[in-house]
């Protein structure tokens, strides 16, 4: 099923000829279109409620080329360098129903932070950043806590020890996905202290991603703010 | 505030003198109770959602028999020796608004698998367990798509490679949550290997929890499901 | 120079023959004291300014013997089993400064708090426990900046992902003496997450001791509070 | 023995003087050649089916100049630069008996893939490769089984999560070997999530070679494809 | 399709009404019989070329109880406590067509290689053991060199350094499972340094499985042993 | 409350219309000053007895831009590029009780130590640095007992194996802060075998920093320094 | 060759019919005696100046059996429970030209110490254990110096941070053998603390062996004795 | 003691003034010479048979620059820049008594192995240099079997897999210093695999020091050489 197809679908759909359901449906156990060297994967979007991402750190150049050669048949998809994907927007998003919170403990998790913030908004999400209440200056967070519990679900990041989310995760009653960063030096051994940190934390509200996954966070976010 | 002066707050609640938000907003805020050595959280229910847990893996006698003082005075608390908490079901728990799926991918995992579901289902959710559905044998997992495409949120236990999350998040757009099981020998290391694996899943629908921590991952999918 | 001895040279002492400064200092360079198979410190106590500790795990009954023989001709020697030292009190302790905090996460981290408590009111300090104030419920640990402020050095223990000492050391402007335990399961990896946690602290009035290590934390408060 | 020798053997079996079995046993036990500071193994590639390997990376000039000495005394030696190898295709190579399938999870992965394809082909065998067929999209893999049960050995080289081989490994029944590959960031570690995953696999026909060690995947897919 | 349905069919194929290709294909792809809480997969043995294992560490007695469940409708059905396997043996197993070589470098690598060994004949495999050649008295190795060289794979069980696999790779020709035990001690690390060793191999014919997986090493040997 | 009312607040102080002690309680309860993306704790000098540390590795140039504008509003702050830290000298410093002694192994450790002495003078204290004595030399350590033995505190800085701040402590009867240094190659992993044999120490005066970490180390020896 | 065979060999060597360098020859490229599971290496004592030793941890009875058998033909043969070796002293031992050292840390090392001095004298060598000399009383250790000199070699034990060879190390002129011992809790982790420590010392007359292998550092000092 | 009253006290000594024993026991126990920021050990040579070395690696120019002033009073001292040390060549090098084997698995190995060769060479030893031997090619490693038995000491460096030691330590019966390499990738982790399997030797005459440390290997064989 090409991209006109696709697009046809949808157009019947607009129109009353196809219920949506149905729709979803036919899409979601459709076959992929094969390019040769990667399968580009259109019904994603539909059957997992956001677009495949492709890892390119790494990739030759020839496969970053395939965003040229993508972007021929399908003028609106774009490449986001930070997010390291192609995406495809297909028609208007749909709005999350509540805001996600985005909470960072030092100015040096803001990259990870911007990131996550950056790709909810991306998907339809009202977003508020809340950045630099570390742990270490309690009533910093504390300031904040009006924001943290107006949130309909956080993503909070931290390198060093990575306690801010467990913080959090005690002031609220919103599901918490914790972001540990690589900020940090000697023991952090690269992420691995707030990793562990946040898998170790006695808060049980509070799932984990990967070191420095921002986008990874944002993604579940957002899922979440379309239940 | 006593449990009594809990009780009076709600019964003001239903009989219409309090609105429920101001309710609501009063105990989130209010301290809390000081048994000595342990200070009780009565009104975290309200604050977070989920009744506080006391983690009692290496505690005395003492601390045990601190239920027996707590039952005393408040009989409808209970003991839960497989969740290890104390809880304290505040009237009618809330139904979730949609089902949980359980997933495990061999029977050695059922035991967390279970741990999650009679968690969920304390919490007021429907779940629906699928067990045995490991990526060694795909068909069976596919076998059981319109189950897992019909939760709202997944949970997904697996120990050796855990690879099952990752297989599991690419078939639905529902968030899920993994949950690495110390089943394995050898290289799992404890359910290192699991953890590792689910923390560097290529699908951006997946958080993770501590190794065999089923109770906090049917915590998360609780909350989200009664979103 | 056998105990004897020493007290000859504490009797001059006492009598005025001999200046505090000029004994201490005499002892403070002698030899020690052969028995065979282990060295007994008698003059470690004015050296350091606590009792030599005998690290008995994993000794023979044999060593454990030594004590009877010790207490042979050294009445006033005790052996403390929880501490696994033998020490001697020579004549009164001299009373700390001021008062050390011992603070500690949740219950299942007392034995640890506890065996830091005993030993510093061993070694002639004032001790006020705060137990149970985890940062996960954040008013708990608020509600006690009383106690924390008016510490002069504190102890704070905490297992599971160890955030506790960070918040603890943005509260008060005392040394705050980290203490890693191995409550926890699963990546607390017994205790390694809790220390990385605390060496990675973000708050800079923070130093990190071993794994469950209450005694070495109890020695190094103590002479903080006798400077 | 030197390489002249070793022809004159060869050319005596060609003209029938020489039994095949009796020349293979006279050459797979004779001494090597001393060439000052490497010892080259002319017969290695009978003793064992392929030419030995010299790893190349961290060599100074002087050693990769030994390719300039050795190629001067033995025109058809062959230097390999992506698999860091001088080669001495002894007359032709003998085809494998099937065909070899390479699969790849990601196209980060790709050149890890490419490597072992191109290794194999070398040796004599027919090579098909199936790239960009990670588990996240099970669908796109499923669209493949025909090939992958084509196929009398398969190489899957996996980053990340490393759940490919697992899962490729329970649609054949053919041997499977498994490549890690050091694709991915953060609690990736390198390659040592896949590597473990890999390890850790609940389907029993695979067996694992070192992180991005496509040569040597290829080495023992080929032997195993000329039995 | 139920057992009896399996043996109608593999009757049409012994009475020629069906070809052998036809049914395997047939079989390979069918659903698996649901038990409840356990699939048993009947036609595994078909698609894989060997039969599902269920892994039993930790499974309680009602999985165990299973095996009666399944053997009562199922007489021919076994269960291995050593490999912690129900088999199904259907009809005579297909005999390899070489000799499986299970070597091991101490007598406390026995264990492991009597799994491997007894796993293999069970397949249909003729095994010979060489117990005891350590590469620490590699003369001992060097006189089983005849032995060695005969087989058409090799099983090399090894713990400590875990160096065999590597000496005996360079001596044969053939495929070599390296198979790490958790034999040692200290810096053993259960296994790891042994595991480490092997992946690190200098020798391009190995690749290595679990730690103390001598049953997966049988499985993928008897696979290769029956092209 | 904004930097003129500190003044302000301070020069009541001063003038006797408002005691120290209530100034004090005062400021150490205010909420802090938002800047936008950073909140800057004026107030935390007084609260924990040092300035915040802004830990800037990482951070763009935006952040540093960050100064220029504080500097503007408060001429005193001063930008510390080796301590990476923005910090805010409020009238004089309190002068330090006695003398903190700064050790280290070797002159590769020196950076580490000089970090510690240079920030220990900034807040008042009397630093005596001990240069190369290490303890594979241990004459060289004696020949300096009689500066360690007049220092308060001790820094001692350490890479490699970590051994002398064990050996120290067992010379003094004041508290030793240990930094291990990343200083040295192969399995020193990058500090790590430094931190654990610190960790490990059987002297018990002794508690432990991050790796390289000689900023904090001077923050706790001169809140020590201070009591 | 058997054992009478050896005799024979060696009757002939003392009446002067045989050199004793042709004899020692002969003896040390002989093959084996095969005894069916496991091959007693009788020249080994000659091949490499000790007896082979057969690590019996995890062997059946029927390897501690094999002793029995051993002892049947060979009376001469020992069994040594704590060595975990079967033994055979040929002739008398050729003692060794100098003393060799044994020291240890704490009490708690001396069954290490003590494997080590057994299995030394064992082997013909002169040894003083000197013991209780940890680094944290350094002074103790020094009044040990003209024990510590007179050493030919020395084989130092440490458990917890392993800083004990370093300093002994530091003071002598002769080879230092370092024993990590897993003496210690916490972040000791088995004995890991104390080995790093040693690989990285700083003093370079020292080498390594496993954790708590007492008897392979009485090997190598016994043949360095012997040079 | 400057070097010019060292040199006197040698003086005296070839005049026969003064004993080789008194002089060599005068200079063990002399202070050293204070060089501001560095100590320089001039009687150290005496005392382990070794000149100091003094670890390089991340200094700045001004200890280099060190090497200036030593040489201006000094003008025999030389600085060794692949060594990273400063040496003082006093009168002629003893030479040792016999011959130091230095062995390498691969030509990726050989700059270790040269360091080791050249510290030897420097500090009065025959050595010679084997390389290329690997484990995986036995044959030629066992062609050398006559020159590492002629060793009275041997020197074995390896990476990858680190299998070498024990195999010539079970050919020889002298003992073997294992020199652990950084030569490998993926799963060799900078020498951790090489490393780990020199620990865990199954030969009895083998131990190991630092990952890449030519040096130090260099250092301990030429005091057994010497003994």
């Amino acid at each position: 099923m090409d991209p006109a197809a696709i697009e046809a679908l949808l157009k019947e759909v607009s129109e009353g000829k196809t219920a949506v359901g149905a729709a979803m449906e036919k899409l979601r156990n459709l076959p992929f279109e094969d390019m040769g060297f990667a399968k580009l994967d259109h019904h994603r979007a539909l059957r997992t409620g956001m677009p495949e991402v492709i890892f390119s750190s790494g990739k030759t150049t020839a496969q970053v080329e395939a965003f040229e050669a993508v972007h021929a048949v399908e003028p609106r998809a774009e490449y986001h360098d930070a997010a390291r994907a192609i995406t495809l927007t297909q028609a208007a998003t749909v709005p999350g129903k509540g805001m996600i919170g985005v909470v960072c403990a030092g100015t040096s998790d803001l990259p990870v932070a911007e990131e996550a913030a950056v790709t909810a908004r991306l998907m339809g999400n009202t977003v508020e950043l809340v950045a630099d209440v570390g742990v270490a200056g309690i009533h910093r967070l504390l300031a904040q806590q009006h924001t943290l519990k107006s949130a309909r679900v956080l993503i909070v990041c931290a390198g060093m020890e990575g306690a801010l989310p467990t913080v959090v995760g005690g002031l609220v009653n919103a599901p918490v996905l914790a972001v540990p960063t690589s900020v940090g030096y000697g023991a952090s051994f690269g992420g691995l202290a707030a990793l562990l940190g946040m898998l170790n934390t006695c808060t049980p509200n509070i799932s984990v991603v990967n070191i420095d996954n921002g986008f990874g966070a944002a993604c579940i976010a957002s899922l979440i703010n379309h239940l």
